[in-house]
């Protein structure tokens, strides 16, 4: 075998089945030894943010890595956007990044760049194998170092030459690190801590708003304990019998007023919030005057059973209360998002996967959606929009049985827009819907909010999306996807009363007024 | 004034008169200030890879730097591929990089990273502008800086708060550096190896194929000195009027076949020529043995003076012969790169600026191109595909008054589909021109030539985009351009006079058999 065989049997034995991948001449042998590994799937897509944020939602979706391709320092770089995010969501991927053969390098051929300097902000691990025999076993490092804890992203720099060299270096199978138990000391101080506090919650971070953890997260609620989940979490579990935690507020001074009067605040799974951006006299961290904080428990720990550990110590009952199946009524006239909201859970079916990159309308539907059946929520965590079509794609991937919603605004979806393609390619049972307001809608408020008063003509243009209006069903369906455009609540609902009743590909504009 | 108004003035102070943007929250005061210095033209752009190419296509064609605004971390990542492109080109360009407010970073809030350790690959000043009163002044350094010689990116990151607080430190105007003068030690010594050489030959890098350059090069041709180019120039003089050099091959067996015999190779603006990848058992520089190399003039150094000194020092006429006006004649039946050349050579008028990221396409074109009318090619530098439309949008706001043609590949125009979208909001005069192959041809030559050997079914679903075939006329279409399918080189010839003659925005598919 060669080192490409090396690396994808290496990923194959750990586990790591999908890779997303956009390869060019120095990957060649790389993709020629996909032929002879048939445990691994291979996906094109058209751009490499669209497979890093692929790879994202199905590490977020299995909890383990899928695998990347990616063509030297410009294609990683291109993919840097949706790793960010990625890193934020603390998603195990290995990113094989194909590089010049090792000899190749000090010539500085046109390709040439540090691709480790590139890579390295948004990495737990960065490694070159020069040479055949090392790549084996560097890609069983890889995966060891996605998982973290918490998980993140690895890159191994594959030199051409490593690829096309023979070697008999097999990588070994490693074991993926369990989390960490829950430290009893720390849970018995946040016991005895909201105990002692008038006016205690309990903040989750994304690693503790899987189906567990949400399930102790409701125990405590049964308590009296108030939960509240970061503004953006990697993946979700909600709906019909699950316990609903408060989301906190993006805005800061709406969390500090949802916060008033609060004297602890109990960590698990993430840290002390922060406001998304500085605004002028406006604070930056969002714990109220006076509060305490404490951890819980980190985000390398198990957090289900630091809650389970903290609900038992609170003497709460073995389960708390879970929503119930009740979705709106059918939305009618003006299509705004809580329209939308009411038609996706009212027609979301039970095990549903919603990937939110809807901005300004996220919100919205992200409430309207609480009483719909049982689904998994994933939010953009890192801010950097163009990951709503990326991640559904590798949600879907992931998790062929299950249905899929893309939700993104259509100045986010553009970012990402060739991953319509990859949906149709695949046949992904993935509808998408734009939300197309024909405007960057946040900049609008964020324009008054940092200060930068009433935009003149060439503020206001840089806002704006409507010159031209983009026909999101011309370009949808010239990127392979059955789709249509819909004006009004009633259609909207409609449209997707059949995208969710249909297996396969959607793809929904909504006309917002 | 703020921060930001001090940014823009100096810039515009400075000659930087184009902003090619995608700005987020941490930018509002950039935005914001845009309306208070008309000569600072701002143009959106759907993705930052837009951006960035366009400032390239700007900088080649003016020499001087456009500017970008782009948003945080991630928002220069997604435009640091087509900075790898410039960066191979020389080009000047100022990105401006909003950030958090410098209090703010400390919280590492969602969109924070290591803007300047994602940015310093590709750049050759990287400072923040930490306080309102470093913005102006650090502006004209950055200008300064853009100018290398050789050229480069300058990335200042701008801290929201030293957007929005209030300074009078406006930036000085700087002086943009001249070219260093030619050295007249290297000149003689260039001359006597030449005059020694039994088969010398002159390799000119992208900053001596401008028009003066090129005119000096062939008054060497007159004497007999082989000239050739590097297989990628910047920007290159040709056509009517213009001395052609010879093309270095692409492949690098190709190259050295067409330099067997050369005892001499004196570079002017460029270094050793190496191929483009390295291959099994293929060397990796591409002198013959035993040729001696010599450098007549580096990067920095004012092309085309060493040229004309070496062309006195060797006797050459003040002039050396030009080509004619002779373009080939209308081509008939399949539609092909060759067929479309000679279409394009046909109607492009005097002055027409060609952006090539056509791939597999463009060596034909380029070659039925050289007698048509005095126009620029600007190739793709870097390797990194998805320049074609971005470039094209920057050349023609550098020169409204010129036709601009994008020549892209369909694997390629994915890349950076959202320039389209720009194009007709601009009202650019831009012609796109897709080769739809429904493949990315050159990996399917690559395959072969890597040693991967016949590529099997997993293989060549990575080389392939067939499935589904991009509609492409409903794509552009959808982002607001005109845009025609053409099946035949006589529908080819006759959109592509059209076009030609109508200014504006136009889209032709070309499906390619």
């Amino acid at each position: 075998m060669n080192g490409a065989d090396a690396l994808i049997t290496t990923l194959a034995d750990n586990g790591v089945t999908a890779c997303f991948a956009n390869p060019g001449t120095s990957e060649m042998q790389f993709v020629a030894a996909l032929d002879r590994e048939p445990r691994m799937r291979s996906i094109l897509c058209l751009f490499e943010g669209v497979a890093t944020g692929a790879a994202d939602g199905y590490g977020r979706m299995t909890g383990t890595p899928a695998c990347t391709l990616l063509h030297l320092g410009p294609g990683y770089a291109n993919g840097a956007a949706n790793l960010h995010n990625a890193r934020r969501a603390f998603t195990p991927t290995v990113n094989v990044i194909g590089d010049h053969a090792v000899d190749h390098r000090q010539y500085d051929a046109p390709l040439n760049s540090d691709i480790a300097a590139l890579a390295r902000p948004n990495s737990l691990w960065v490694k070159s194998a020069d040479s055949a025999d090392a790549v084996g076993p560097l890609a069983a490092e890889a995966v060891a170092a996605s998982f973290g804890a918490p998980g993140g992203a690895a890159c191994l720099i594959l030199p051409a030459d490593s690829a096309w060299n023979l070697t008999n270096a097999r990588g070994p199978v490693i074991e993926p690190p369990r989390p960490r138990a829950p430290d009893p000391a720390a849970v018995a101080a946040a016991a005895q801590a909201i105990k002692a506090a008038a006016k205690p919650v309990l903040l989750l971070g994304g690693g503790a708003c899987g189906e567990a953890g949400i399930a102790a997260a409701g125990r405590l609620a049964a308590v009296g304990v108030r939960v509240l989940t970061d503004t953006f979490t990697a993946r979700q579990a909600r709906g019909e019998g699950r316990f609903r935690p408060d989301k906190l507020p993006y805005f800061g001074e709406a969390a500090l007023k949802d916060l008033d009067g609060v004297d602890l605040m109990a960590l698990c799974a993430t840290v002390e919030p922060v406001a998304f951006f500085a605004y002028p006299d406006r604070p930056s961290v969002l714990v109220p005057e006076g509060c305490a904080t404490l951890t819980l428990s980190d985000r390398g720990t198990d957090a289900a059973a630091a809650l389970d550990a903290l609900a038992d110590a609170l003497g709460a009952p073995a389960a708390g209360a879970v929503e119930p199946y009740a979705p709106p009524p059918a939305p009618a006239g003006k299509l705004d998002a809580w329209a939308m909201g009411a038609a996706i859970a009212r027609h979301m079916p039970a095990g549903a996967i919603i990937s939110d990159d809807a901005v300004t309308a996220g919100l919205p539907i992200f409430t309207q959606t609480r009483n719909a059946r049982g689904h998994d929520w994933l939010s953009l965590t890192g801010g950097a929009i163009g990951q709503g079509i990326p991640l559904a794609i590798g949600a879907a991937v992931a998790c062929p049985d299950r249905k899929v919603l893309a939700l993104t605004g259509d100045g986010a979806g553009m970012y990402t827009v060739q991953g319509l393609w990859t949906i149709a390619r695949e046949k992904l049972d993935v509808t998408v819907v734009v939300f197309a307001n024909h405007a960057y809608r946040i900049l609008g408020i964020e324009m008054g909010r940092t200060g930068g008063g009433e935009p003149g003509p060439a503020a206001s243009r840089l806002l704006d999306l409507s010159d031209p209006r983009i026909d999101w069903v011309a370009v949808a369906g010239g990127l392979g996807l059955p789709a249509e455009r819909v004006e009004t609540a009633e259609a909207f609902d409609a449209a997707m009363a059949r995208a969710m009743s249909e297996p396969g590909p959607h793809f929904i504009e909504a006309a917002m007024r």
